[in-house]
């Protein structure tokens, strides 16, 4: 067994509406900041002991699918990376 | 002006209690997943025109030390990359 990190980011499909990064561009417009655009999504890191990073990665997109995101509203990425001791 | 997308990444500094973090760790743990450990952070992509990449570093800094974080409890990372038209 490995010791492995995942990182899972987990945004709003194209389309669905995001109330929180509507509120918080329009705050740093009122702070006089000029953006184009505000995307806000949550990632999360996992450590996890698996036999591959293949192994690690397909439990974690099985937990992401589970219980991260919710398939119908989210997009997500999960990558992999061997962690230190 | 070039258009740039600056990441942030916001994450509780060690020490910090995370409850929504434990909650998902324990949420998972219940549907059989085993993990060793789950870290929560907030990733803010923001699009923006500025001079140069370091002007919109420094810019996107600004944002995040005045609204999308709060140095007391949070560590955060920005990164600023080319953005495609």
């Amino acid at each position: 067994m490995t010791a492995y990190t995942a990182t899972v980011t987990v945004s709003l499909k194209t389309g669905v509406l995001d109330p929180e990064a509507e509120t918080t561009a329009r705050s740093l417009d009122r702070l006089g900041f000029d953006i184009e655009d505000l995307r806000s999504m949550d990632r999360f890191e996992i450590d996890l002991d698996a036999e591959s990073a293949d192994a690690a990665a397909e439990r974690v997109t099985e937990m992401t699918e589970r219980l991260l995101a919710n398939p119908t509203i989210h997009d997500y990425e999960v990558s992999v990376a061997d962690r230190d001791a």
